[in-house]
């Protein structure tokens, strides 16, 4: 390529007159000249533990990039931001797309920046895209708090299981931590499974709901409700206030029939308008309310003790699930066993046995 | 061994003296003899295709076996049963310790042989034993059910993982639908894992609660209330009637707020007292309703299908699982990471690739 004069070729039409070595030497410096310019694991960190944003952006970059050499970096800037993690306040928000979620986390991170909080937002959804509504796809979703100095927002890697999607946020919490974020917010859809995986990186998860549709759940996927440690009803504002006042009474009396929780922290329902800016801070105040009462017990130390145990077993449970699975022998081996288990020629566990028996 | 006499062994104390050789070959021939008393797999099958209970027994006695040989003949049965089986209404029914499970089962039992069905009870809990109220432990437990011939009552096998216990009580059903029951009642203790393998091999999931507790869920595994088809609460009579009532009212009321099941079935509250029989029709009457509603739609076929690919891919997983977590390099080296992640000085999913990596 660097000798393109000298070599024939069909795409070139007039030889001679094509600048093509030239140019390539100056482009192969300008790359060797960009890489060079690349900072350093040791220089991301430095500037991530000082709280640069673009430094922040950078390392997130590498931990998102399916390059090897990349991944290695990345895991080199984990380490080295490891001891400075972990002093944040941790908070999941979930609703079903319409609930009003963009508009509460920009109503509810501006008030925490106005007190000073510096507010980092990521998404989990590996559903999303640009055209289903993912984080910052649409251009006027938060618009503020994009603008805001100690706001950082950043959506999902797209294209991304949620494992994938799931690793990638964990390991971004605790870069932005390292950056002096003391408030995360992951959002997520409440309608796949990316809550359960949300629900296993936070202190704090925190559903959404509409005001006025209680009486039947707008899709939210069971297991949820349980999952709350706050049912927000929003848009409880002008003609809705009524209806969601009522849906408050109906959420409180489901949430009663519910054992009490393992941190001992009853959920509260509580009614807001985001648009109007209603309600915000006392969600905030319920939310430091909790992590006073869990850091007194120790809940919260085990909590995130238990955490890191399901992510760690997790992660090996699907790699050795995926290698299993995704072995084309096995796979084709599986639609036979499933047929003659439908012809009622085997039991699940016998076709199992057999399965297995193939992979050693 | 069976020519000892001409043997040299440290341990014969006296040479010429001893009987050892004749004793051997009489306990030889009784073994011998014995065996070939033991039924064959198809003289098995045949006699469980009449209905003969003695001969069910034995096979699931086969199927509980640790015994290679044993599970060998287990399989060859349950093959042989695969096409006479699937023919039964399967029917899951929890609650915790105290509710009246038994007192329940036994009228419900009772009520469906009075009309000529074939029933039978089979117990899914890996926690129980003979002190902590395991199924027939007590042998005052369902005294009549015990003694009637259309009923047959089987507890778990004991000293097994939830895995194990629910492998063979999923196979224990083929034989027992073979044999001709055609209601089998599976009881599990609603407050461990055993509740959602229930729910797994099962068309109708009954939950039984108590009267007046309807305040606090007694107990109750979070997401139980989620799986029921039907929650009967129990002992409403007497003083109890009234809380009965309201309990009724709240129950409803917290089943409305979740999202429709996929079977469109609305589930059902119902007041029964089993100690008086009240309400005990009423339950089957709903049971059938059921059974008709999810023929009709094809959901109930398409459950069962959905049950056998979970359960051979349920069965993969978890002796995937096990060969990885039970190897003792593994057991190690995964302390040792543990440690590493709760000294902040890698992640799990860095534990994770690393202790991958120590499979290969």
């Amino acid at each position: 390529m660097a000798k393109a004069s000298k070599h024939k070729s069909a795409l070139k039409e007039q030889d001679g007159v094509s600048q093509q070595e030239t140019t390539n030497t100056s482009s192969i410096k300008a790359i060797k000249q960009k890489r060079k310019s690349q900072p350093t694991a040791n220089d991301l960190v430095a500037e991530i533990l000082k709280g640069n944003i673009t430094a922040l952006s950078r390392a997130i970059t590498l931990i998102e990039s399916k390059n090897t050499s990349h991944l290695e970096k990345a895991n080199t800037i984990i380490k080295a931001c490891l001891p400075h993690a972990n002093q944040s306040i941790r908070i999941g928000i979930t609703g079903v797309p319409g609930v009003g979620k963009s508009t509460f986390i920009e109503a509810f991170g501006k008030h925490l920046t106005a007190q000073n909080k510096k507010v980092a937002v990521l998404a989990i959804d590996p559903s999303s895209s640009l055209t289903k509504g993912s984080i910052l796809g649409d251009k006027t979703r938060m618009e503020d708090l994009v603008k805001d100095k100690n706001a950082f927002i950043r959506p999902s890697p797209s294209g991304e299981s949620l494992g994938g999607v799931a690793r990638k946020t964990r390991e971004t919490i605790i870069l932005c931590e390292a950056a002096g974020f003391d408030t995360i917010i992951i959002e997520t859809v409440g309608v796949g499974q990316s809550e359960t995986a949300v629900h296993s990186m936070v202190d704090f998860f925190l559903l959404l709901k509409l005001a006025g549709a209680g009486d039947e759940l707008q899709g939210i996927k069971r297991g949820i409700i349980e999952m709350a440690d706050a049912i927000a009803i929003n848009k409880a504002d002008g003609d809705n206030l009524k209806k969601a006042k009522l849906a408050k009474v109906e959420f409180n009396r489901a949430l009663h029939l519910y054992p009490k929780k393992e941190s001992s922290w009853n959920p509260k329902v509580i009614l807001c308008s985001a648009l109007h800016n209603d309600g915000i801070d006392d969600i905030w105040k319920i939310i430091e309310e909790y992590i006073v009462l869990t850091s007194e017990s120790g809940y919260l130390n085990q909590k995130r003790k238990d955490q890191n145990a399901f992510w760690l077993i997790q992660t090996i449970e699907e790699q050795l699930k995926g290698a299993f699975f995704n072995d084309s022998k096995i796979k084709e081996e599986l639609q036979k066993q499933i047929q003659l288990i439908e012809a009622d020629k085997t039991t699940p566990f016998a076709a199992a046995d057999y399965l297995l028996s193939l992979n050693k």
